[in-house]
């Protein structure tokens, strides 16, 4: 499994991946689930994924070695939706042929899904979040935040504090104690954590941070958090119809 | 879908089911998921349902109609044990029926959970956890506690507060804030909410109340633990490395 949030904020987007990958709970590993596509002051894209990691290797592998030439990559593209619909249609010709192998059709799940953010001149800050199908969507700002992977632990949170208007400061909390909630609940979501903000308008990662087990500032909103529920949940009123 | 928590306390055992169907967004229709089986003095069994309607409404008549019968049935078997093994059979053998009848095997989902608790004179309080292939698990003191349905969303809470040592009066406080977090994220969980009640040694259901819409006490739960957990989320720490 995989925990990934995307935020597109006015002040800017965030990104966070753990890096936590298994086939198996035997079979355990580390790796990172951002990739960035970055010319400074130009564009700047970041993409997140979960889901098969065969399929997302080379979806990503794919998408680096299209930079340079003459047809249509993630560096010369105009737009994050055409960017978005590349890699959609790598997705879906990936998945496609992996499947079209198969002797046991459906057998074995190469599906993924991808969350895809940025910037690129001319355009405001998008992010989309693109399915195994190679189609997706874009958040708006009635829904600014997508997650994929292990959604359910951490989306009460966000829920309940991510609006468009939320500082890139609050955010990163917001997803930390996100997080925190995820990994709690599902082994197969673990540290460390990486995070990129890309401001608007600064066409660059802002801010970049992993934060691995030891990480002063993750295990202080961690602890934080768990003693301000246990507060708040014996804080609240008993119910006086049980007389008991 | 549906939520149900089950846990086995020291002090007795706490059940509450909410009591939404939906076969589709606009086929939803209100079922209690709560079924008890008392004699009051010698026994008391408790039994909440989660999946296919139809199933589990044949499996709790057919238990219902055994009763009285010289075969085994809820009323006369000496633990719960056997008790569970008895809804375990009905259910495989409902289900199993079923699926012979399709052409097309495993096109519709005719599974269902169920969660089955109480005490029987002579034997402390159990709970159990049965599952569509019949089989089925117990709780322990380590692990005290069942949920059905949807249960991701109002499962943190209970890790957090629930232990054996837990009072009933705290469970109670306890499942009501994990209905509201389930709730919250997930239409196809809604009130009103059965909540029952079977203290050690009592061997009845000695507390039993339906949360409708209007509910106070649960409007006052829900609302303290928004406004709380918005609190401890504006006082953590923001992250000090984060220069904007």
């Amino acid at each position: 499994m995989t925990y990934c949030v995307a935020m597109r904020l006015n002040q800017g987007l965030l990104f966070a991946s753990d890096s936590r990958t298994n086939a198996g709970v035997d079979h355990i590993s580390t790796f990172s689930k951002m990739n960035v596509f970055e010319q400074s002051g130009e564009r700047c894209l970041v993409l997140l994924n979960a889901g098969n990691l065969a399929t997302t290797q080379s979806v990503v592998t794919k998408l680096r070695k299209r930079i340079g030439s003459d047809e249509p990559n993630l560096m010369n593209v105009s737009s994050i939706f055409d960017a978005a619909e590349l890699v959609g249609d790598e997705v879906k010709g990936i998945i496609t042929g992996y499947e079209r192998g198969q002797a046991n059709q459906g057998a074995i799940d190469f599906s993924c899904t991808f969350l895809l953010g940025g910037q690129i001149k001319g355009e405001h800050p998008r992010l989309f979040l693109i399915y195994s199908a190679g189609n997706f969507i874009e958040a708006t700002r009635d829904t600014p935040y997508f997650q994929i992977g292990e959604s359910k632990y951490g989306k009460p949170i966000i829920d309940r504090v991510v609006k468009p208007e939320t500082s890139l400061r609050e955010a990163v909390k917001c997803a930390l104690v996100s997080f925190d909630s995820t990994m709690r609940s599902n082994l197969s979501v673990g540290l460390p954590i990486d995070l990129a903000l890309v401001d608007t308008d600064s066409f660059q990662v802002t801010f970049r941070h992993r934060i691995e087990s030891n990480d002063p500032y993750f295990g202080t909103i961690s602890q934080q958090w768990g003693e301000g529920l246990k507060r708040v949940f014996n804080g609240l009123e008993p119910p006086d119809w049980l007389d008991i």
